[in-house]
């Protein structure tokens, strides 16, 4: 694989040699998203050096098996060549500006995947496995990195009514204008009324597109796809050209549940996407909400469901306040009036699950700290770790920065 | 004190003394609702005991004063009189009548509360106090000795919408035709409604009126208090006369939780009287639901408020047949039809929580239990049985019928 010209290079990527651009950018073309032994052998081999084998049909025999399809016709100059006329940048694991604090929780289920996998408890088919992306395809001036940061995931039906178009446009205008990141899939319904109201506030939008940049799915929404472009941040797991199938749409919401601090549910018909969307937020630790709605309504149905259901329910959330208090930094956000909060720190403390209580001991009080970092001071699973933070977020015990979480001001100042 | 006619007697209450009713009556004159002294006092010498004490001026000092402003007026023969006259019947717990499994639960939870009113660290004048009543005046046809199997209290805000007004008739129609008893307080808006959808269906409907039943409150719903006398049942804790102060509608309220298997609020502002009935449910180990609405109706807020805590939040519940699933004995209500159950019935105790797991073990599979034989057989307190006891049925491990619980017959099955 050759060199870039100097100049395309610069518009791709920052601080990335040629020649692990060029990698990804082939490994996007030639895996499919969610593979288990390609993400595996990638991770083992290095981008680089995987690709080489897998041109050269050296890969194991899966990994192999599974790039065929898609090996002659790769490509990855030209993709990054087209990529770049398109506006649009490649953006790898081995760049500052891979969203690793949004991703991290993929990448710990994706470890524990791994052991089921190799145990041969699991097949690697399934589309929904929460595997990292191999590379990202992104246009905008959006920043990737920060993502998981301050994002709300706000997800619904295409087919919604007036009511849900109305709470999914005025909660996203509101949590814009408060500096929250409004992550959807570009759909029509839910999801557009989500990047719509983050525009109307000149907040920020992500936009995870199941297709490829060049072709906004469905056609009818491009307009809006240029218009998050323009402000904002448009994301693809594949190239340019690629078609959007119906699996690519599943595992796309895995990366909306994982670049999101927590996800909300507008409206759901039963047995809708929703439940997928659902199980990537559980799966991923992540905060999962569905807004109510009027029981005579079948587009809340789903939301009603998820809020029920006795495992892993979603909370009920009647405002954007109450979105922001889940997934804003605490003293960031707008305080929510009906919340009485005790003040004896140490009878909180107390409270706590041993889990949560092993991991807000893995913190410290003045630097940041990443989930692997506490996971092992705590000496617990990384997924555990992810499993609690919301807990100790929700409580106010801990305070999330982009480089990851510290006790909480009040903590400190109380327990000195 | 006298002797009754013999056909007043008839009409008033079956197989009680005179003396009984005497005193029972008596007693509802002079005490008001909810005083832990008085009902103690009670409790401990006999109703007629403790009327002749209080009427020659040598009940304790705390029960006397309590009693001193209505002594003077108290005539006991008059008020059974008057009731007769109006159709109005005194039920006594020394009658078979009583709604012993019903107010069970207010037995226990005044046990705990005597036990921190003798330490002193608890005021006896808080009307919100769960304390069994000293009688129940009763008109109409129903049997008050059933209440608490099968009955569902549905109340609300006064100033309700018409989604609330269309959702508690609705709801309160399939319920009464499933053979469920609707309870409510007979007020303007959702407890109206609850009534009338009953009627409807030409099913039970229980009003619980804060006020004496000559007196119906409000005014206005003079017309539905009669209706429901005529097939349901109109029950006061006060003779007639006794007028509709505030207080009583709080403790009014302690008598619908109880006496239901399980309470709706079907719509409520923030900060209302929901809040209130909610915390009886909670004290008295009874299921507490809540209807979800519109996100943008004040008349919804209370409701999501209640579903959103996390102490004890209430169930969301979005159809008739959960609210059937919650009170209706296992076998008899609907199928949920999105209810996967699993079939390993031992794992499924496994997961119980200790507390619900030695309950189900003080359960005999054939002969049915009260709850407080289950509570000496489990060595654990009453409360713990009622509080554990809605988790065990809705798990379908246990079987409810009028003369308590038993193990569900798939367990008994499984485990023979």
């Amino acid at each position: 694989m050759g060199g870039l010209s100097t100049e395309t290079a610069a518009q791709v990527a920052d601080e990335v040699a040629d020649e692990v651009l060029l990698a990804r950018a082939f490994l996007s073309r030639v895996g499919e998203p969610c593979n288990i032994p390609m993400w595996a052998f990638v991770r083992k081999a290095g981008a680089v050096d995987a690709a080489r084998a897998i041109a050269a049909g050296r890969a194991p025999e899966e990994v192999q098996k599974h790039a065929a399809p898609r090996l002659a016709e790769a490509d990855p100059w030209a993709d990054l060549e087209t990529a770049a006329a398109l506006g649009v940048r490649l953006v790898v694991p081995e760049s500052d500006r891979w969203p690793h604090f949004g991703l991290a929780c993929l990448e710990f289920a994706a470890e524990v995947r791994l052991g089921t996998y190799r145990a041969g408890r699991r097949s690697h088919e399934n589309y929904g496995e929460p595997i990292p992306p191999l590379a990202l395809w992104a246009k905008g001036p959006g920043d990737p990195s920060t993502l998981g940061h301050r994002t709300v995931g706000m997800v619904g039906s295409r087919a919604c009514t007036q009511y849900g178009e109305h709470v999914a446009t005025q909660w996203s205008y509101e949590l814009a204008q408060q500096g929250v990141t409004v992550i959807s899939g570009g759909a029509y319904g839910i999801d557009a009324c989500a990047h719509r109201g983050a525009l109307a506030a000149e907040g920020d939008t992500v936009l995870i597109s199941a297709a490829g940049l060049d072709r906004p799915y469905p056609p009818g929404n491009a307009r809006l796809f240029d218009r998050v472009a323009e402000r904002g941040l448009l994301i693809s797991e594949g190239p340019p050209g690629m078609a959007p199938h119906r699996h690519r749409f599943l595992m796309r919401n895995r990366l909306i549940a994982a670049l999101s601090s927590g996800t909300v549910i507008v409206e759901a018909a039963r047995r809708s996407g929703a439940a997928n969307t659902a199980s990537h937020c559980q799966r991923l630790g992540r905060p999962l909400m569905a807004v109510p709605g009027p029981v005579t309504s079948a587009m809340s149905a789903g939301c009603h469901e998820l809020i029920r259901r006795e495992s892993d329910p979603a909370l009920l959330v009647a405002s954007s306040a109450e979105i922001l208090a889940v997934v804003g930094s605490p003293g960031e956000g707008m305080p929510d009036p009906g919340d009485a909060r005790t003040t004896d720190i140490r009878a909180e403390l107390d409270r706590l699950d041993p889990a949560a209580r092993r991991v807000f001991e893995g913190l410290t009080a003045g630097k940041f700290s990443r989930p692997d970092e506490i996971a092992l001071r705590a000496g617990i699973a990384p997924l555990e770790v992810f499993r609690a933070l919301p807990t100790l977020e929700l409580a106010d015990l801990v305070e999330v920065g982009e480089a990851g979480y510290r006790v909480a001001a009040r903590v400190r100042d109380e327990l000195k």
